[in-house]
């Protein structure tokens, strides 16, 4: 059988890593990770925010390279159709496409100015009001497919658009971001995930980066 | 029979409305439009790259709304399958969402740098050197796609890809840009499509915005 391969970088602070990575469990994919050094050009730009992902992450499955989160998504889903990772319904699954569409284009500001970090907690970090527009669209998305499905998952079973949002929720953990009850009932699904679990469990054995500067105000 | 509409905004400045609305007639669907004035919130924020495109383009079909141009160009194939919107051969259709997606995420520098803009013609427009890697980027996409599927579209037959990236060629012929004959033969053939001459057709009969500062150094 060919090689299966998903090419990801820093599980601490590499959320698209962690979005294809998770999309690739959610289909049931058997495969190995190929991981692409933090210092790494190309890691270092996705994590910038400079480039879209053109390497990282990357999926390579039966000779078929795919890259870019949502092209993986549909590719997954195209080969593994009844994993679930697109809602049976079409208007949920349009519903479900354009959610996914926002956070693949979108939130730059939250993006900037709360990036991913699984090791980090800073409670009383302040966001400023552009990231904190970001955060009220979010959770108003959330709220919007919370109350229409039901739940748990945002359109009822866990599908594509949990693992899109999935990094949103670390980064609300690790900044201490003030949420509404239904938000925070939807955070506390995801990182009651396996997966996501194991993948912080991961990032948590990273090498620490330690910084010259340890000292107090 | 319910009523399908597409909102757009500006046909002069909005590269994500002309993306939608190729989409929509690329299917062949019958669709009224739907203006939001260049002077609504909603489109200045689409047009001023502020926030993902939630409005801006919107299609309303058989009561399913659709948002995000990709959401929109993935519910459009599902209901006009044989319109090849998607490449057949799931290798390429991979590759082709893989694509839409960088133009979809990505490219930020030359969207803000190189706006399109299909009333104006800037010759000898100073592109910086981040717009230009994007660019560089773009034509590496676009030569890459050619030779591999024969041309004279990007994936052979027109796909998905060409609606998303027409948007980039009116900016190229809008500011100047220098490009290689493979890019160039795929800017023409991009121009030549008739449902592109009518937008640009439109475009041209909007009205104009006078400066107050028309003097000359």
């Amino acid at each position: 059988m060919a090689r299966t391969t998903l090419t990801i970088s820093s599980k601490t602070y590499s959320s698209w890593s962690l979005r294809g990575w998770l999309l690739a469990r959610f289909a049931g994919l058997e495969f190995e990770e190929v991981l692409v050094p933090p210092d790494d050009a190309a890691a270092r730009a996705e994590i910038l925010l400079l480039s879209p992902s053109i390497l990282v992450p990357r999926l390579l499955h039966q000779g078929v390279t795919v890259w870019d989160t949502l092209a993986i998504a549909e590719y997954l889903n195209e080969v593994r159709p009844k994993a679930g990772l697109l809602p049976d319904d079409r208007a949920a699954r349009a519903h479900c496409r354009a959610i996914c569409g926002e956070m693949h284009s979108g939130f730059a500001a939250m993006r900037a100015a709360l990036p991913m970090n699984l090791k980090g907690h800073f409670p009383g970090f302040k966001v400023w009001s552009r990231a904190q527009a970001d955060i009220d669209r979010i959770t108003q998305i959330w709220t919007e497919c919370l109350t229409q499905y039901g739940g748990p998952y945002l359109f009822g079973e866990r599908c594509m658009a949990d693992a899109m949002y999935a990094p949103v929720v670390t980064r609300f953990v690790t900044y201490g971001v003030e949420l509404d009850p239904v938000p925070v009932a939807y955070c506390k699904q995801i990182l009651s995930m396996p997966e996501l679990q194991e993948w912080i469990a991961e990032a948590k054995k990273e090498p620490d980066e330690i910084s010259e500067l340890e000292v107090e105000f």
